[in-house]
């Protein structure tokens, strides 16, 4: 079963990067841009085969490895 | 109008990140964890209200600066 998580930074939290990107695209002369802000996006191969176990195992990760949930949010799609 | 882009290694790239995520996975006692693969997620703010325009934007954006398309696909939602 594949899992997919989008990590994001909470809304509020500064995003360098998302910062360097918008730079970077105005002065390679592209308008009209607003706020641009990166997150990670990951996907996970599970033997696990039930959706809701696939879902609760994804969850624990997210809390403990793959988000810093003081300043990160992170969605699950199984 | 917001973009919403996916920047992922091609399959078949290695992926020491992805790797280095199935091993921590690993070690936290996390069983049943098959490929890893970590990629890049981008939201933008974009002025342009015209959905096709804003594409096409969005794709010179991932050809010019967000993608290395030697090494990386990515996807485009608008």
């Amino acid at each position: 079963m594949k899992a997919k998580v989008h990590v994001t930074l909470k809304s509020g939290v500064l995003d360098p990067q998302g910062k360097a990107i918008a730079n970077a695209l105005g002065h390679l002369g592209f308008t009209g841009i607003g706020e641009v802000r990166q997150g990670k996006y990951i996907e996970l191969e599970l033997a696990e085969t039930d959706r809701e176990k696939a879902r609760q195992q994804v969850e624990q990760m997210c809390r403990q490895l793959l988000a810093n949930t003081v300043i990160e949010n992170y969605s699950i799609e199984i």
